[in-house]
């Protein structure tokens, strides 16, 4: 079988998509209700590795952050594709919850959820235009500098 | 073609709904899955001001809280239309995620965000009975003293 | 008429449902759309008191947090009954949103929340499989411990 349109292009981004990380306690990672597939809060693990860890406005700059939310939502479609097995049954995002690790007095989580917000707009196209949410959160599981969580309306 | 309910609702209560407020970075402001609607976070915006910044429990007091989660539950209102067109379709406000900007030892949560929770009850009546969060946040995007989501359900 | 499954499960586990808490302020404690229930945040109510109050890693240990998130899981499992009147409709829960009140440098999102986590796959098995969200909160509306949001797929 031939891969399918959004793994091309993922493809030509150069993403590989990992497996689709296990959760760290008693759920599981996705789950799917009518046409709507949600998953858990993703963090940007790479392997068994988070890519960066601590807060942003302190222990890390804002282009660090923003990697670190572009390898979550890498982690969260992969998330997806375990959900539905073919990513061209994605019909649309249609939210991004984005949680930022943060010290006191940052202001930047708009550019650090770009990461993952232009990630998606990238490999989705239209079909990734989603709503969003940016929070400050003081302390977050692992010390993860990010945690996001992805919807999506799938095909039947 | 004549105002509908919901607009001569509005108009009662003296308010105008401003345009949308577009989002700050790569996303969009509402989006439609089924017959639901769920904005992105909407901030307290007036024009291309805040009408208040900075902390609840340090920088503002309740009132002005209450007054910043008014006017972003209108933005949210603002950005039903938008994705319905006509506020009428608006079947149930199903959920309020209400989320506070706040200093050390805030606990006035639940007075601040029904701000938005009673503007909704009055515009929609029965229809706005929703679920709701009250969640504290260390930084908020822009330095905004609140940010809310709304979600909708609408007709076919 | 007989008590249902998960009723039963419920006694078995000697878990006596309270009733549904009422909401602290201007909204409504459970809201269905569709095939969707979500609870409003819930606090750790045992009648009119919260069973702990205070920060995880400052005020509390993480025995006394999970007891808490599996109180708060408990109370959202009366506002499912208050919304589905039979808890055998439940036909699986989808999403636990979890809030953890929290002091600097706490990192034990994820055990405090298996509180919630484990109750719900006791008293639902394969039904309780979810996915969530593990967040710290600087500042919690009635200086609560956790708070929870419980979403569940239930019959027509």
């Amino acid at each position: 079988m031939s891969a399918g349109r959004i793994e091309q292009k993922l493809a030509e981004l150069g993403i590989a998509l990992p497996e689709a990380p296990a959760p760290v306690a008693a759920y599981v990672s996705v789950t799917r209700t009518g046409n709507l597939v949600i998953t858990s809060g993703q963090l940007p693990w790479v392997g068994d590795k988070l890519v960066y860890e601590g807060k942003l406005g302190g222990d890390l700059n804002d282009e660090q952050g923003y990697e670190a939310a572009r390898v979550a939502a890498i982690n969260a479609i992969a998330q997806l594709k375990l959900a539905v097995n073919d990513l061209d049954k994605v019909k649309q995002i249609v939210r991004i919850e984005g949680y930022v690790h943060c010290a006191d007095g940052f202001r930047g989580h708009p550019q650090v959820l770009n990461g993952a917000s232009e990630l998606i707009a990238q490999v989705f196209g239209d079909a990734g235009k989603h709503t969003r949410t940016a929070l400050g959160i003081n302390e977050m599981p692992l010390n993860s500098p990010v945690q996001l969580v992805v919807w999506a309306e799938v095909e039947d």
